[in-house]
């Protein structure tokens, strides 16, 4: 793990979008905003979770593994040329083909030569009405990682992994000074408004709670628009390790956010909050178990 | 552990004062407020962090461990009948003198049949320049807790221990329906109210997003007041499970809030977003690691 420069800032891009059936037309839509991020001065882009398609997820339809792709593939191919003509990080959310019948939710992070630095499987694994992940995802077994680029120490998780404190602190354990979440969240229909808000206000305030509690700058990369019974709720964002909203989209337009984060202020916030050095890791075992009541079988 | 029934509520009391220099006068402030509080309804009825006495941690002083008091004591004696007089459960914050030279940041849980139910060692203590608590708080050995109350599954976490996700996490997991943190916290005179306000935003959100990662109620007793350079900066609280925030106090005023907490809602809220089924539990074993850099030992 290199450690960027003090005193260095970096400029993230998030591309918000909307999917249409058309795979091509969502991959040329994504790169022509790639190129927008690029020439407002992005250094690292990041897409949104599943970019490639609609959200498949909806139903469980054994055709949609016919979605998927290897990686590397086609996809981190042409995104490879993107990032190297571009010099740009790009870390695209990607429906990995690992063996037969053996399939991940991941999200890869080319570097600005446009090779593939890493890759990340999403850990988190929903099931709800309308997200029926667990029918297509097996969890991931590459753990929580922090990716070294010359801009930023960045870390990837995905979607559902943004509710799960564990995963942002051992991101940030591993040394990332920023978080990032492509995303796919969205209402569904019949719900009330009042329920909607609460739960976008409750999906933004656990994920600046993240970046609090950590110390790191943190964007979650939402898309738009409606999919059958579920609108994405975009409102894609960067905030600061004070939690604080640097930016943010709205929650119908597809939109291009680009956010200088200045790095420095990581190291000056744990100082002044050194939760770091406070943590009671000798206490901490309990947290590798199911629940604590007289049915967990302890050592 | 015995599960509260269904449907069931509690009425939670929250007491936000300042402190005076002289104990006595605090003392009898506190047990009016907590009559107050019971006769507005509320059964468990929480008080600011070391509420008997201004915060002496801004000093390192060896005279204030005289401030410490043995548990049981005087101040646990006289709450005890306060509450079985009410009927009411009261977590009041002690300076805890264990032994000679051995000292604790402790909170009690009194049953409302005046017993002690229960004891929390604070167990992530702070040390910055006015909140010199390595110095006077050994570091608790009891863990993380919930406590079983005719009305509500308890748990209780002190200050700054607020910061910390893998404390609420394992209260959770312990059971409890509800996490009070007693509080002390402040501005320090001359910083700009940006800053400020930065700050204790951070510290609300935070703690909303323990609530929301767990799906439990919780609450943050602050005082109130100007010791010396410090401006404690109350705003005590209560959210739900979905980090919404059901009552709050001021930033100046002695409060007290009663708000009723509709325990069904942790059952509802789990069920659509169940977390607590999706841990990856056999990945969390690093969160017992100081830092995961080249120089941390593993096995």
């Amino acid at each position: 793990m290199s450690h960027p420069q003090s005193g260095q800032a970096v400029s993230l891009g998030l591309i918000q979008l909307s999917c249409a059936e058309d795979l091509e037309e969502n991959f040329t839509k994504s790169v022509q905003h790639i190129r927008a991020a690029a020439k407002q001065g992005a250094q690292v882009i990041c897409l949104q979770e599943l970019f490639r398609s609609r959200y498949f997820c909806q139903r469980e339809e054994i055709a949609c593994f016919d979605l998927a792709e290897e990686i590397p593939g086609p996809s981190t191919e042409r995104l490879g040329d993107l990032a190297r003509e571009l010099k740009v990080v790009i870390i695209a959310s990607l429906f990995e083909k690992r063996a037969p019948g053996l399939y991940h939710n991941s999200a890869v992070i080319i570097d600005s030569s446009g090779n593939l630095l890493g890759k990340y499987r999403k850990m988190h694994i929903p099931d709800d009405p309308y997200y029926h992940e667990k029918f297509y995802f097996t969890p991931g077994d590459l753990g929580f990682q922090s990716f070294s680029t010359p801009s930023v120490e960045l870390g990837v998780l995905v979607c559902w992994d943004q509710w799960f404190p564990e995963a942002a602190r051992l991101t940030a354990l591993k040394g990332a000074q920023l978080i990032l979440y492509p995303t796919a969240i969205g209402w569904l229909e019949g719900e009330s408004e009042e329920m909607n808000q609460a739960q976008c206000a409750a999906w933004e305030t656990v994920q600046r709670g993240h970046a609090v509690a950590n110390g790191v700058f943190l964007a979650a990369v939402n898309r738009v628009g409606q999919e059958g019974p579920l609108t994405f709720w975009g409102q894609s964002f960067v905030c600061d390790p004070f939690g604080r909203i640097l930016a943010k989209a709205s929650a119908e337009q597809e939109e291009v956010l680009v956010v200088e984060c200045n790095l420095e202020q990581i190291e000056e916030t744990r100082r002044n909050w050194p939760f770091l050095r406070d943590r009671r890791i000798e206490t901490y075992q309990d947290l590798s178990v199911r629940f604590l009541d007289e049915s967990t079988a302890r050592e």
